[in-house]
């Protein structure tokens, strides 16, 4: 039996923001880079997984150098700058919102080993949501900090870490 | 009501041949690509998808150019060459064996109304059979054309066919 | 192609009660059964489906009688009595909270050839909302009655309705 | 970390057998209902799962009595009352050929700490080589007694049995 490990999740984090109120989660995501990648130097000095999970952006394509240029723009091209996957960190594209429906991810983090993860990213009402719904059927722990996802409305984005501390019986404390 | 259509699902094709009785199949997916492109033409000529979906070689990366890169060796290359994705084809990768287990094919193939499916590629008793199993199981109607799959063994393709035909009531007749 | 049409689905109102604020979840959902006996015989009267999908409460098996025995007890009984499934409405078990998650659901759906669904019963903010984001991910039409689910929390419930509205686009108008 | 064990998976055994060659495979169902019937009875003496997985003919219903009911008929009269589950066992539907499509097997699977799979059941070459490829692709590992799965034609029971120990790595010896 191999010892159970942690695998660090961000979720679209690559993003063109071009949505209502995009500008605005723009600047949240900015401000989240900075504790997003301490946690990940910490993962990549423990030789721990990062995985990114994105949309495709209508590209449908396994192409995540299309998929950085797709997005770049002035308003995205800070946060895809400061964090852009290494050449070591995992990359998987989904097409809907929750990382686990219609991804390798489950596939991948059986073969690692994993059985707890770290959830950050954006939105954190929606996609973050859905994926931690779907972590959780899946019997992962979940630790998603309260400081590293963001949602449009930080109301919906509160509500959203309340349900997931409550229902989810994830860890909400920020991080690092 | 949208009208349904057909998407050509190639399977595999990407592939370095580095197992046991590599280069056999290679020799008979090599002598493939030249039905498989006529197909693929005639595709690209109507405006209906194409869609690669491939083994990820441990990379875990929607990465296209890396995984061809991986797969690129003198036994390959001839066939990358050939058969490489245009840039208007889709490209989505799997974990395992299925086309349809753990990636978003079954949401695309839906998002582009589709209800039969034209399978080819490799290997015909192990990849393209548990991707139609899993095609029938969602209810595609399935062309599976006997000059355009190959395995390592003309008898295990051969009983392939045969499973198909029977049991998930595919046409097999050759094509173009 | 088929017309498309409306299933109910009638989420873990077959229920023991046995949990924290079980109680005044049960009166909720007693006061609900009224509503959700209307559109049932509505669905009846057009022939329309309905199904029940519930909880198996660790039997792990399709044995609905068995189900309902073990459900019952003095908080639950009148609840069951009212809304207990008629012979011709289908029944299904779900391993987790999703309706979708290790079910036969969404194959029942696409051979009833169904787009839309009309989704009620218990916990709102938890099996209710995990149903809904996965069929909306599945690109059903959601209608989610504001007065045909309840939560333990009437808060709690509110934020799943508004969740619902906002990100899975349902109409959450009152039925009937 | 919990010591992972086996289960026995018992694949549609409870049929009708009304279909092409139906009564042919019943005669052989009937001599394997021995054979099975000695594994499950050591897996009672274990205190191991023993899982029914089986079709729910149209009924679309968790009822393992109408299921029993509805198969029940000359031929799958003798089979039914050999095989039937013990209260104990587990009883799921599936509403396609593989025992994992569409079910709660592998969160029931998970949650027993199973990592190992004794497969018998009906057909060898359809539902027990999808589940088994299924099985696979979830990294189960495979015992499927060549004994005691059987199939309409024996030599496409034998193709099926050499599929699952060339390309499922299986092991098919016969038990007990």
């Amino acid at each position: 039996m191999t010892e159970k490990q942690t695998a660090l999740i961000i979720i679209d984090m690559i993003n063109d923001f071009q949505f209502k109120h995009g500008e605005v989660l723009a600047k949240k995501a900015l401000k989240m880079t900075t504790s997003i990648n301490l946690i990940r130097n910490q993962f990549h000095q423990h030789k721990l997984p990062v995985i990114y999970i994105n949309d495709h952006y209508q590209l449908w394509k396994a192409d995540i150098e299309k998929i950085m240029a797709y997005c770049n723009n002035p308003i995205s091209s800070p946060i895809i700058q400061t964090i852009r996957p290494s050449s070591d960190d995992y990359f998987l594209i989904k097409p809907k919102h929750s990382a686990f429906y219609g991804t390798a991810l489950n596939t991948l983090l059986n073969q690692l080993a994993i059985d707890k993860l770290i959830m950050v990213g954006l939105a954190g009402n929606i996609c973050v949501l859905f994926s931690a719904n779907d972590a959780y059927m899946r019997e992962y722990k979940l630790h998603i900090p309260a400081n590293c996802i963001a949602s449009n409305d930080d109301h919906d984005n509160e509500n959203a870490l309340i349900m997931m501390k409550d229902v989810l019986k994830a860890n909400i404390d920020p991080l690092p």
